[in-house]
């Protein structure tokens, strides 16, 4: 590529090593198309991780035109990314967690950094209904059973009234959400909308609580919770605070029969606790769309559980996702531009 | 057991030989329990079959104490019932369809048939939305995956614009539902809810639009109204206007990618139509849940094939499944008893 002198630059570094993340034709071309008057748009062919917690180092090829750059377009800050853009005002990242990229030199750097919280939400919280009907309405039997060619009734029955119902309405659930942000949200909304009592665990309940949700408490009252959740969704930004949140100790304090849903990051999880409690038979079932390692290793135990069922990284995908983001950025782009305040801000004191 | 002369006598026949709908120790003890004065219950301990549609004989036992039976308790009322009960004034079905009970013995008999329509519609509608997720959010992909323990975000993204999405987002999704009876309000209550538009084929639609449904259509429209469908859903009696109403011609009005549910009767579904829609790559998926033939043969091919979720004639299981029937019943037999018009009345013209 040919440098302009004098001409505003934006590094577009979205060639994501993960097929789910990675920007498509059409959508570069809206990017270079969209350019304000006096600004050029320098698109990265190398990968690019696109887990803002995981080892994201910038490419060579995006170290060499950053350095004249005032804006990054990419999946977070990647490593050794500030060092070398001593002109950078703004980066956008294009996922929504933000993890590893919230650093004393990003903090030092005066950088503006945005993320793309929010577009994720609608998609994310249909995988989840879609998760949790699997085992309330017992496809974890039919989809077992179809592998199979076999027809058998029996599974799916309550015939016991002291026994438990593995097979149920969605209706008579209570449902735990820890993480009111956009994800958290659109669960709510939905769980609620038919019929079903929502809890959220926020870290600040005094900012109130959304539409869906029946009330909001603090972190602090997540244990006494827990004896209440029919079901538990994880949509909560991995931060210092989340980590092993859902250890083993919590996971008792859940009813018999919970289900347990993790659309937010692997590392929310204790995986050994998990385990041993589905292995009990106290859990209903677990729903994971994230891992520790991704992809997750062929080996790793939860491949073949009967009561797991596996997504691969894959809850957020939607045919509007990249429409979404490019309004989201583009709006970001004309206020920068303009000099007006940008959305979606990280609060790199929360760490979200 | 012995006979009482002078009571009135209620025979209740409800050892389905399906585990499903057979009735459970706990509610055959309430049903005597809840008798009036004056009545006894008779239990029939021979097995019954459940399928008002099937094949469904008298069993001698049944026979033999029909003959001075005020009261039936069953699915539908079996062949040979009525020549045998010159007493019957009252027939109630545990079956929602009551198909091969409406018969010429039936209509010149004087017997009130009530049946158990409007008890199932809530767990149904569950099950109708998990699998129409289950297509919608890539499941299918996902449990195939995981079958092999697999991880390939590939078959779940939309990357080409021009090409068909085979996961979407559920707000997207125009559903058409056949049937506005118990079972399809629930399930336009359901999708309605979620933001999807909701139309309904009915028989009288002057009967207006029951909540959930944006309108509601006379079954003259049926065919104008499949383009515009991306899920179908069954959820009508089978009568002689509706047997085969999903055959090749309709299957074909139905947008690219749509997805089709039965949880009605397989005899409302041309299987030949549907096998080969599904392989020319037509359809996105069908959810079935009833078949031509129950238990459905281990040589169909409907097991195998991977656009197609086969659960096992479970979409009304629920916990409180038998609780409703009760209530219903019990509610009908207090009626009865007063002499007042009971719940549920079958309308034999209509055929439901």
């Amino acid at each position: 590529m040919t440098e302009t002198p004098g001409r505003r630059r934006l590094v577009v570094d979205l060639q994501s090593t993960s097929p789910h993340m990675r920007v498509p034709l059409w959508a570069a071309e809206r990017i270079a198309a969209a350019a304000p008057d006096g600004w050029e748009v320098v698109h990265i062919a190398s990968p690019s991780k696109s887990i803002g917690s995981g080892s994201n180092m910038a490419s060579d090829e995006t170290l060499a035109v950053i350095t004249r750059a005032e804006g990054y377009l990419g999946y977070g800050v990647p490593a050794g990314l500030l060092q070398a853009a001593p002109h950078l005002g703004w980066a956008h990242s294009a996922a929504a967690g933000v993890g590893a990229s919230v650093t004393p030199e990003l903090r030092a750097s005066g950088v503006v950094f945005t993320n793309s919280a929010g577009v994720y939400g609608e998609p994310m919280a249909d995988t989840v209904l879609a998760g949790v009907l699997h085992f309330v309405r017992g496809l974890d039997f039919a989809t077992r059973q179809q592998a199979a060619s076999t027809w058998n009734q029996l599974p799916f029955i309550h015939r016991d009234l002291s026994a438990r119902a593995e097979v149920r309405e969605l209706a008579e659930l209570r449902v735990l959400i820890v993480g009111a942000g956009g994800i958290g949200t659109a669960v709510a909304r939905r769980f609620s909308a038919l019929g079903c009592r929502c809890v959220g665990i926020r870290r600040r309940p005094e900012l109130g609580a959304p539409e869906g949700f029946a009330r909001v408490e603090g972190p602090g009252a997540l244990d006494a919770e827990l004896p209440d959740a029919d079901v538990l969704v994880l949509a909560a930004p991995l931060t210092g605070g989340s980590a092993s949140l859902l250890d083993a100790r919590r996971l008792a304090l859940l009813p018999a029969g919970a289900i347990v849903v993790n659309v937010a990051r692997g590392a929310l999880v204790s995986d050994e606790a998990l385990l041993d409690s589905l292995n009990r038979n106290h859990l209903r079932g677990a729903v994971l769309d994230v891992f520790n390692t991704e992809p997750l290793p062929v080996d790793n135990p939860y491949w073949q559980h009967p009561k797991v069922l596996v997504t691969p990284h894959v809850s957020g995908v939607s045919p509007q996702h990249w429409r979404r983001v490019l309004e989201l950025f583009e709006d970001n782009w004309r206020r920068w531009q303009a000099g007006t305040p940008l959305r979606n801000v990280v609060d790199l004191d929360a760490g979200y």
